[in-house]
């Protein structure tokens, strides 16, 4: 509680302190912040946030968020359609999309199988993906899942799921990442590293 | 720039990442969250920013902000008259008064003296206080200022513009902070304590 700004301010802290990567105190530096700051920060976040209220939804496709009902992804045509890629979450399908690295279209599972958090595979779009895979344009589907214990299992159980479908299933690589010196990096990285090494 | 997102999800990860204490990485993780709990949080967010962007203004008084044009604090009969506590910014005030340690009133200068920033007495709000600190039931005026090397000059600078004033000048006690523990402490602050040790 705060009661030396209004009420309005006070519930704005509030909204913004339940923000992932935001507590009470940040929330109150952005606040302040803003309102110092009215026309350049303030007025666009609101119109910004109503804005996509209204229309952030859903891709009914692939379980991206854009302000369509079909994302941008799915309704681009020069997208390779033979090929579909398994992420964790949204962001990581944004991740994936700022490399500019995967040309094909993508499959959001919404979260890993999780014993600890009783998160079983009904809890995710793993039915979904499967009749997805049947589609018989698709040739491969890409496991792009973090390297994980959860995420590892989740990869597992799906290539099982799909062992019937006439699909190949592929998995990002594991290794040493771009610009890594071996002395900090920890010993399952340089093992997998080392199992998956190829010749030059 | 993130083109599986519609515009106005990219506007509004664009004005997030530009608050303090979150960057690109963190305004999309937030932006996500709002979007999955739209209206739990993207619609509150937009209304109090909304409400906030109309209402919040700076006390004509004291600089604090708040929804009035004079604060609650300013506004508070039950305040105490005779004292004014000089902080730096809106969030110091608020820090100030969370704690409830303080029954007067305030004064924000909006910054401190700095070489470095060039920042003198004409850019903060000190004539101001001085003409604060002039009216006659006006007693005591703390300096609740960083211990920061541009904090104390700050503080010496206007205890020297209020020695003509019949008010006395005190700070903030410098020294243990409460739950410290000497060995995690700086030089600086052991000294200070020591300096300023009180008999029991």
């Amino acid at each position: 509680m705060n009661d030396a700004a209004g009420k309005e301010i006070e519930r704005l802290i509030d909204v913004m302190a339940k923000l992932p990567g935001l507590g009470p105190r940040s929330a109150r530096r952005a606040v302040l912040q803003m309102v110092k700051k009215r026309d350049l920060m303030l007025i666009p976040l609101a119109r910004a946030a109503a804005e996509v209220a209204e229309k952030a939804m859903v891709c009914i496709e692939c379980g991206n968020i854009d302000t369509a009902q079909i994302c941008s992804v799915c309704r681009d045509p020069r997208r390779d359609a033979s090929s579909l890629c398994v992420v964790e979450d949204v962001a990581d399908l944004w991740a994936m999309e700022r490399t500019s690295a995967f040309k094909g279209r993508y499959h959001v599972l919404s979260g890993v199988l999780s014993a600890l958090d009783g998160i079983g595979p009904d809890d995710l779009k793993i039915p979904r993906l499967v009749r997805r895979a049947e589609v018989p344009e698709i040739e491969e589907v890409v496991l792009a899942l973090g390297a994980t214990v959860d995420g590892q299992t989740t990869a597992h159980y799906i290539a099982g799921q799909l062992s019937g479908a006439s699909v190949e299933v592929t998995s990002l690589a594991q290794g040493v990442p771009v610009g890594g010196e071996l002395d900090y990096l920890d010993d399952g990285t340089i093992s997998a590293a080392l199992n998956a090494r190829r010749s030059l």
